[in-house]
Formats: C-alpha cells, structure tokens, sequence
C-alpha cells in the first residue's frame, strides 16, 4: 500500500492528495463531517477492514484532518473529531458530490444538497468569495504563486498550446495591470496570448516576467 | 494495487472516487485539463511508472473522463484530451488546490488562481449557482435524493446527535415549504430539529416523511 510520496511536489493538489488522497480517507472525513466519531461507527458506514480503518485514521490524525479525543478509560476509547482543517476538507467532498451526481448517477442522485429551508436543490459551483464571479476560464488563470519552484514556473513557461481556449483565446498584447494595494495579489498574468502553431519561444529562467507574459489560462470551470 | 470496489456504494462521492480516486489519476487530470496529451509529456511531468501511467490513462478513458486519438499510425502513437466529464472534473481540482493552499504551503502558494486581468488572487468558495449563496451549514442541508437506497434513507435518518450544529440549531417544529413548480426540487427537509439528547428515535423505515423530518443539516462549507 506504501506508494510514491507527493510529499516533495510543490503542487497544493498533490499536496492535498498526499495527505487525504487515498480513497478510505476521503470516506472516512465525509462520515466524520456527517457526524460518525468512533472507529466501529466508521467500520460499520464503510465496512472496511480494522487494521485499514486504523491506520486511515491515524494518518487524518497526523495529518491534522481529525482530532482523537479518549472518552472511555476502562477500557480505552477514542473518538475522532474533525478539526478546522478537516472542516476546510468539505468543499471538496462538495465538488466530488456534485460530479458524482452528473455523471455516475443515471438513476438519478442518491444524496443531493438542498437548501434547508425550502427543499430547492442546490447546485454546487465555484466562485471567487469577494467577487462572486464564477471560477473559470478565461476570466481566471491558474500561476505559479510566490512560493514556486523553478520548475513549476518553467512548467507554466512551456505550457502546451492546445491548452490554450480555444474558442475564447484572440491574439493581442499582454496586459498586466497594477493590483490594488494591500490586496490579497501575489501575482500578476498578462492576457491569454496563444503562441503561433509550432512557435515555442527560450526564455531565461530567471525572467519571471517573460515567464508570466507567456502564462495560459488554465482551463477551469466549464460552461454552465 | 486492487481494492475494495466502491462501485456497488450509492453515495456521489464514492462513485467518483471508484473513477477518479486514485492519486495518479487526479494528477493526470490536473495535467491533462492544463494541455498535456501525450504519453511521454505525462510521464515526464509526472516521474510515474509506464505500466501504471497507461493503467490510469486506460481507466480515465473507460470512465469517460479522457477520450484516446490516434495521431500517429506509424509508429502508433495516441494522445488523451478530456472530455466534457473530465472538464467537469475541474471544481473538484479547484477545491484540492484551495485546500492545500490553506493548509500545506507555509511557504506560500506555490500556484495560484488569479483573475486574468488584474492578477488579483481568487479565492475559492462554494456557491449554489441560482442563488449565489455560499453552501454551509445550515443554510444547507445533505439529504436522500429521489434514487436513495434503503440504507441511504437510514444512514440519514440515524444521523448522530453530535453531527448537529452546536451553535445555530434551534428546536423548532419541522417547516417544510412547497417547492417551485418545475424546478428542479428533488426533495424537501424541514429546518434542523435537534434530537434531545439521548434519544434515538425509531421510524418506520418507509416512512419518508418520517425520515426527511429527521434529517440533520450536514455541515458544509466552512465559516470564512
């Protein structure tokens, strides 16, 4: 079961994964969320084998995901809480929900987010908190943050045309505009500019900027 | 490398993991939603075995999320592009990446989302797309959907009496409200009654008015 580490990957999605990414852990942080906190309520939600279930929780534990808490002494038992970080881990449980629902749910959903009031369904996207703008491409772009490597940079750098929109992308200069003080800004990205076809320009390593001019836009969101 | 199947589970969160669970296959979507399409890109952005990358790259194309061409005959060669599932996909990427931002970068970001325009750092929330509110508790609510199984209805009604918002919830009766005519309503929940303590309360298990009564608010989102 021991498996390459992500540990040493800058990537916060293969961070997150390296923490929470097996699929017992994921299970188990939506049943401590749901309320679940000792091991034979999670052994009996999940039917997973105790010694899996043991090692799952001691690693949300070291993770920093759930808290163990004794509430028996004789004989000694544990309970498992979610932390604030394991309450951060909810809009993922969110995002994975929702796509469940729309794509590996023919007979129609099995659980569904409503809002508690009226019963109206819910339907789970993602948006900028202080703008509200829905998260997506090419109004948003995915960059290396102020934190990042050489070779996450230079893994933006050489980003493959075909990445970029292709519908949305139109030629022209790029525009980086000043941020706002004291805003939460740590970055700045010219406009999507598609390279020419076949056209895949040398850059100095340490050109930061040449580096951003020539970020893409991640893809992200999809057209509702 | 085979485990359990979660296949056979109703829950939307199980069903994507059994598709998309494995951490390879979440890095090889991120990679694949920021333009790599070839066998040797993945590998070389990824340092993964070529057994296990074209073991992922097969599952990915039977679960629907990348779609395999042909773009060379000789020798032959295929490239993998995501598919209007896999771009779906993207939210759950966007919420792993929040997530390990927040929690496992104390270096700072090492990539970003910003607006393309401005650079100004997004910042990732949860909304209901209709209404723009941010999905948490207990505005929220997890309940069955209209396919829930038996043990779906029960595991919801059984909720634990700790899984209940400590702070916001308030005794009051059930109010459940009409549902818009043709929207998209697929169940209803009365606002959260929290059980006294230590009272479980039996139901006939057919009785799904019973049942939706009962049902706690699962807490989502998390108090920004």
């Amino acid at each position: 079961m021991q498996r390459k580490s992500f540990r040493n990957m800058s990537c916060p999605i293969a961070r997150s994964l390296e923490r929470v990414g097996e699929w017992w852990s994921i299970l188990i942080m939506r049943d401590a969320l749901f309320g679940l906190r000792r091991f034979d309520e999670f052994q009996k939600s999940l039917g997973i084998a105790p010694n899996m279930l043991a090692r799952r929780l001691n690693a949300l534990v070291a993770a920093g995901l759930l808290e163990r808490r004794r509430y028996s002494a004789h004989p000694p038992r544990n309970e498992y809480r979610p932390t604030k970080r394991g309450r951060d881990f909810r809009p993922v449980l969110i995002a994975l929900l929702a796509f469940g629902n729309r794509h590996f749910a023919p007979e129609g959903a099995s659980v569904t987010i409503v809002d508690a009031e009226t019963g109206v369904e819910a339907e789970p996207i993602i948006v900028d908190r202080v703008t509200g703008r829905p998260i997506r491409e090419p109004e948003f772009a995915w960059v290396p943050g102020p934190a990042a490597g050489e070779r996450t940079r230079q893994r933006y750098a050489r980003r493959p045309h075909s990445a970029l929109p292709e519908a949305t992308a139109s030629p022209g200069p790029p525009r980086p505009t000043p941020s706002p003080a004291g805003s939460r800004t740590r970055g700045r990205v010219g406009r999507v500019r598609p390279l020419p076809a076949g056209e895949r320009r040398s850059r100095d390593a340490h050109d930061s900027t040449a580096c951003q001019k020539q970020i893409g836009a991640y893809k992200e969101g999809s057209p509702k």
